[in-house]
């Protein structure tokens, strides 16, 4: 059994022209009205596919497919709410190949032991109300729902108006679930896979996250009268730290390391800078390394600073922990992969998703489709229709080999 | 003969009440009505010392002592603005460390056999009007005086228009000079005498500057899915970048290397900065070196590029050539430490002063004295009224020397 690739594609560019941008991209911010117009095609296709829709306190849209068995359900999601100027993959991709197993499943007259509901997520992103995932975090019970409903955007407009204003407003009754397993189909957004070779990735965990902040006190001088060996530049040490993070980085299996932000005081062309502040975020698979890179980065900062007669702190601020995905369902994506006979290699996600939360209280996995030059959050994100095709293939056999075909 | 040095510390914290900010420091912006009130206090001095004095088309303030010959005169000063929340000393120690000058040799009843005069340079600061040094760089010839007159401020007020305001606009019959030679008494701004345990800086000349900006052109990515391995990371090139330029400076005797300004992009934490632009600093006595430093920094930019498949780009801008002083006029300072008995040593001017653009037209030269700490452009800056006096008595005797006693 084969997804229709073709169909697809079609439903892929059917929902990429709601939000459509100029530069080939889409901008559909959750709860807005592009959201709402999105929301409504997806209502109007899940029933055409026979799913009986419901709408959640939250937003969340679910679609269901009987089983043979009335108990917990294969559920697979994603979400439609997109960056600003975003692509047409991120998200969507989830949402429609998942409709796109049910057509084929429906095509096919196959059925299934457990019952297969889909989800759109609502505000995955985090872009309009933060934080991200915000919606399959309260379902999983990171988040209350009154904190959930009292968010507000850059123009104070709160969650709940907004959900009650677009009329996806429901009952708590009909969140998603309960699931025997949740699986998430999703681009890479990132390069692993092209670069391997790999048309699929069965995603094996979502890194732990970790976030510092590092400050670099020297002393700022002008730039002339102040000889290299009587300096305590700020900037200088702190360029020695940030090659040293990449370092750290590169040596220890699996992590990556980034110096994303930086900001130097005075920042003028002609005076020695007094004072760096510089982020951090480590990621890694296993929250033992995730604190050995932080101590190693604290004891190069204190290196550094030694040698320098400078200060240099760093301040931990945020930690995400490592969510290794349920066993089961991991290796019904592999055993999938094998059943399509596609080119796939197990990864770990270096970026968050609503899989996270779910694996919180459901056994969850995920599914990647490579991304040419790992490009998302941006309109030049593109996928390949047969990997497309690869990915959505995997996730109807491994929903198959999860809800048990009759 | 000996400067008094009491009068001399009086007189500083007289002028220092102008513009006098809650931290100790002083804001006297050119052409503000703090500066109006410090001139006039200055011509009142002037004149009370006996000075004739005359005003130009610059606004500088010229005071003259004759001579027994009618030629040129021994020419001294400095200037009186200051930088916001400035210090006492940078500019107000040149012009009241001359008048002590004239009030000792007024006291001792020395004439001179050339005249002697003092000079309060217009908006050296060039913080309110740029470029700094405009009204001595006019006089050099550097400037055109229309040039002068059409810079504005940030609030678009015009130079000529605010010279007149404040009753300063003269005649160009009035420009100080011409000079058999130009000394000028600064604060050194920097930390090297104290460093050596001297009083007394022997200048010898102004090192020349040339600035450059770099741009660092990598790829932004996610910070989570994109391994070390596959990144094209502009900030961390930049930061290898970064520590070679320090060590240009540190390998280079006599010059100092400096990166003081940097943005990255996109700058934020989770984000693989896929551009970083910063600038450099180089400065040195010669002007073969700092092409060196220049080309060795192409280098460095070129390899760095190479390794890690990006661009890298060197735009050097700016250059203010390396200005050797007059040497008559050095072994003047360095004769006149040696009649005082002070600790002296010879250097070089890491940052411009007035003298640089005086000694395009008339042999020039400067005497430093020690700065606590090197401060300045700071509410900070101190130096001791020892250290004070000292300089003031190495102005006097180097005055002397040049003009000739009778």
């Amino acid at each position: 059994m084969r997804v229709d690739a073709a169909r697809l594609r079609a439903s892929l560019a059917e929902f990429a022209q709601i939000g459509a941008t100029p530069g080939g991209g889409v901008t559909r911010l959750a709860l807005s009205d592009a959201d709402r117009a999105v929301r409504d095609l997806l209502r109007r296709r899940m029933e055409e596919a026979g799913l009986a829709v419901r709408v959640d306190d939250l937003g969340n849209i679910t679609g269901r497919r009987p089983g043979a068995e009335s108990g917990p359900a294969v559920l697979m999601g994603s979400h439609l709410d997109t960056v600003r100027q975003g692509g047409k993959y991120d998200g969507a991709y989830g949402v429609l190949g998942a409709l796109e197993v049910i057509r084929t499943l429906n095509d096919a007259g196959v059925s299934t032991q457990r019952p297969i509901e889909i989800v759109d997520w609502t505000n995955e992103e985090g872009v309009r109300f933060e934080p991200a995932m915000i919606a399959s975090g309260a379902v999983a019970g990171r988040f209350a729902r009154d904190y959930v409903y009292d968010r507000t955007d850059r123009e104070g407009l709160r969650f709940e108006d907004e959900l009650r204003r677009i009329g996806y407003l429901g009952e708590v009754a009909n969140r998603p679930g309960p699931a025997a397993a949740y699986l998430e189909l999703h681009i890479e957004q990132g390069p692993v896979l092209e670069d391997a070779g790999a048309a699929v990735g069965i995603v094996e965990g979502i890194v732990g996250i970790t976030w510092s902040e590092i400050i670099v006190a020297g002393h700022a001088d002008h730039a002339g009268p102040s000889p290299m060996g009587l300096r305590r530049d700020a900037l200088a040490a702190a360029a020695g730290v940030i090659a040293g993070i990449e370092g750290l980085g590169r040596e220890t299996e699996g992590a990556v390391s980034t110096v994303g932000r930086i900001a130097a005081e005075p920042n003028v062309i002609n005076t020695i800078p007094g004072r760096v502040v510089f982020s951090t975020d480590f990621r890694h698979r296993d929250h033992a390394v995730l604190d050995d890179l932080v101590e190693r980065l604290r004891t190069l900062a204190a290196t550094t600073a030694s040698e320098r007669d400078i200060e240099i702190t760093v301040e931990r601020f945020w930690t995400s922990e490592p969510t290794p995905f349920a066993t089961d369902v991991v290796e019904a994506v592999a055993a999938a992969c094998g059943d399509t006979g596609v080119d796939a290699m197990r990864l770990w996600s270096g970026a968050g998703h609503d899989a996270k939360y779910m694996q919180d209280i459901w056994p969850s996995g995920m599914i990647f489709a490579r991304s040419i030059a790992g490009l998302s959050h941006c309109e030049q994100e593109y996928s390949t229709p047969e990997d497309l095709a690869a990915g959505a293939n995997v996730l109807l056999h491994a929903a198959l080999r999860l809800a048990g075909p009759v």
